[in-house]
């Protein structure tokens, strides 16, 4: 990385609203900032999960910042902040600025087809593909190589990441950002079966992503086969996820990567889908739902469920099943040394009866009605 | 969306071979065909399958399709067909053309090789890579940016979609379509280990779509090592599946969305792999077997079978497994409280000992063989 | 394919180092190269896997590559190789020789930022995108339509394939190959959840692949938040595979396809992860740990471990959990029998306590007790 600013001590106590520990020069430089295990002795880093205990003892840091509530001694300058990572943050962004948005305008090997209407604020940027009756909103960037089919609407402040692509009549509210290899708006996989083959069925629908919804690399969302597929405002979609036709997502939920949710399928809001996780066609997901890693969900959620493992089973009940999966082979001990409990115990019945005047009759009376 | 075409009952309704209820008019106009929960007023829209029931109870559509068979009475106009999807497409096509072919012929900024042959009905888009010794079949489309590698050969009638890839020396026959960002042909996942590191074995082979073969967005269909990895005719393929090097799949089969398939696995004909499968390298797989979503497939699976859950048991057999482990929490209290009743036995067989001259000692015997 | 050279038996047994058997003649020609259920009589094949004998038996080759222990008599010519894969690439490559390496420079169509450095020995192709500050390295390919964002630095021998998308700042040593449409470099999945909505954090960090790295087709790779995820080489990674923000990838690891490691965990030295694994976020999996298919680690896995399953437990004791899962309907059927024999037993102590005198009046206490 290039030379960059230096800042002091105080500038950085300034910034971050904290107090220079006693005795500490404030005139110090700082040249960088940087994760705990990657500072150096002239860098700044920040500690707040106590997961990263031993990597902040480790540290070369020459700062850092820590909760305010953080006791222990360090060997470098520690500054105390309510936030530590919301802290850190301000100060990255001053020693990498955040890169400036690309330069408005159409970069001249972009294609626009003369009915497309670009916002004169919109970046259209090299090889870029626009097809015909397509609108682009004010400040959206279409970036390197993205494609936007046919009468797609992106609204304002979008940002399609280089080598998107975005099938005909795709809807975007604002600030919807997709990210790069991502498909929106491919064929639903609808077939009819006739002859002994699959004939597919037209899929002549679209998607609808409504304002601030994040879509991300190399995921897939088909278009419904008549009406939308619809993803709500603020929901945010994680890498390699596999969204079916006419599937309809709620507000503000996180749909992690490798997830699929076949077709028709409705979530409600707030759900979250982590990773990894398949749900069936044609359920319904209540709002708050939240579904674990590579959980199953086959039937309809009622709003608020947490649910576990390829069954879609609450997870209190789940997390029970699975005690006793792994206690299984105690189980089937305790099990076996009933059975010769009860061995032992016939026995000593048997030689009771033996004692027992006419009691034997009965006993073998009892055994042939087994 | 722009103004259509209006259509009168009448016109609709002897397209699709329905009779118009008495006391309608059959010249009030339809403006649009929609699904029931997207249609307004003046649009058509379609019931068929009970789980939309409600949807259909709550449509604010004026006119819809329902079964021949259907009673309930509706607000709507009611037009009784013998299967209402069908009668539907047919509708919604009159109100939305599907969208004209591109227009024969190559793009100016398509860079096509000296040596590639392309049919003049077919039609090379924008920014489409074409490399040398490339055939290119009547009525196919390579559409916006898409890259066909040197020797492939494409049938009549293909679409490859925006941004598929289609590495070198792929064959596709008639009618196949690749859906964007697809990677056909990269290089199989093979390495030889030695002097502690993976070496890359050579992928020299080639993949081989026959005819009516459709691949999914975001699908990889790995070359094979030497020799060829096959999709035989009529299989259909979905979003996000990845095929490893020298894999055989035959004709007509589904392979639904996010399945994996290892190296050198067969499958037969008309075998369904629901979302999320995973199939070990080297199996065979019959025909018509059906594996259910997120199932995994680690042995020969005989023609006909019906498997589930990661280890790939008979779906009859899982069920049951299945439902044994949802009552494991019953079984464990069943087992203690067996155990309880044993002990209580005990006790009493002890005292009835104890009242019988000579047994006690035989029960104290008894316990020390334990 | 075209027709290319003939090789003589002679000429193959004296490149692989075999003996022509007795009695067949040098001189005889063969025309190429294929796998063993591909060749034609004029072909040479190869067999190596026993589960391949089958084919072996079947094949139409003219000629054969085998284990110098193989021991059956075959009707086509046999030739006994140490390694026979190995002898029968490099008879293939005779055939079939590798694809000569794009040639050097620029192509017209690439746009390459003028503050870029490419190095003269590199192969930029046509449409590849290459922004300011950008590194490419001696012997490299940036092959069609590839983007290279911002400040990368491409190291020499590199091979971006077609479509692979690098956003800024992506570090890459020596030799690293990045297969189609993957997407290095793109914003980790990070959201501050505040007044009801999810805010994206900014994920300012970038991506290092070290020496021999190796990335499949559409796997996505985040950069991040504020430091790197770090690939470590030598490490090879499959198609579809999802790589959160901040992830450590050891040397020599092998991640199958499908597989998704959350964010910041860390992986050791030659770890294996089959494919379709999970790796939840901040978990620490020691060298050489191997992940069977579909399993899940969702804690700290300690060196040389093998795990399977949902729940990642050590292979051992997952097999012996699957075994007793698999017996469950014998376990209760079994229970349902120690129940059944149980109560046959107490029937008789009953009889048995009846005919001793006050026994029975100490039974009922016993199960008023219960």
């Amino acid at each position: 990385m290039a030379a960059g600013p230096i800042l002091t001590l105080h500038e950085i106590a300034s910034t971050v609203g904290a107090q220079l520990p006693q005795g500490v020069d404030p005139a110090i430089g700082v040249s960088g900032a940087a994760t705990l295990d990657q500072a150096m002795s002239s860098h700044i880093s920040f500690y707040e999960d106590p997961r990263y205990l031993r990597a902040l003892r480790a540290t070369k840091a020459g700062v850092v910042l820590v909760p305010s509530s953080f006791e222990e001694s360090l060997s470098p300058v520690v500054l105390r902040v309510a936030n530590p990572a919301v802290a850190f943050e301000t100060i990255f962004e001053k020693f990498m600025p955040a890169p400036a948005h690309p330069a408005r305008g159409i970069h001249p090997t972009a294609l626009v087809h003369d009915t497309a209407e670009i916002h004169p604020t919109a970046c259209i940027r090299a090889y870029a593909v626009i097809e015909a009756g397509v609108r682009v909103g004010a400040n959206t960037t279409v970036d390197v190589h993205a494609f936007v089919g046919r009468d797609s609407q992106l609204g304002d402040g979008c940002w399609i990441h280089p080598h998107a692509v975005l099938r005909e009549g795709t809807l975007a509210g604002a600030r919807v950002v997709i990210h790069s290899n991502a498909v929106i708006g491919s064929d639903g996989f609808g077939f009819r079966f006739s002859a002994g083959a699959h004939h597919r069925l037209p899929h002549r629908g679209y998607v609808q992503l409504d304002d601030d919804v994040e879509v991300g690399a190399c995921t897939t969302i088909d278009r419904g086969r008549f009406g939308r597929t619809w993803i709500q405002a603020g929901t945010k979609i994680d890498n390699l996820v596999q969204i079916a036709h006419n599937v309809v997502i709620g507000c503000h939920c996180l749909i992690i990567s490798q997830t699929g949710i076949s077709g028709s399928a409705r979530l409600g809001n707030y759900v979250t889908l982590a990773g990894q996780v398949g749900v069936v066609g044609h359920v319904e997901v209540g709002d708050r739902v939240v579904v674990s890693a590579k959980g199953g969900v086959s039937k309809d959620a009622p709003a608020g469920h947490q649910l576990m493992g390829t069954y879609g089973i609450p997870a209190k009940d789940a997390r029970e099943l699975v005690a006793h999966y792994r206690r299984l082979p105690k189980t089937v001990a305790k099990i076996k040394m009933l059975e010769q409990e009860l061995q032992d115990l016939r026995t000593l019945v048997e030689k009771l009866a033996a004692k027992t005047p006419d009691s034997l009759d009965q006993g073998t009376e009892s055994d042939s009605q087994r």
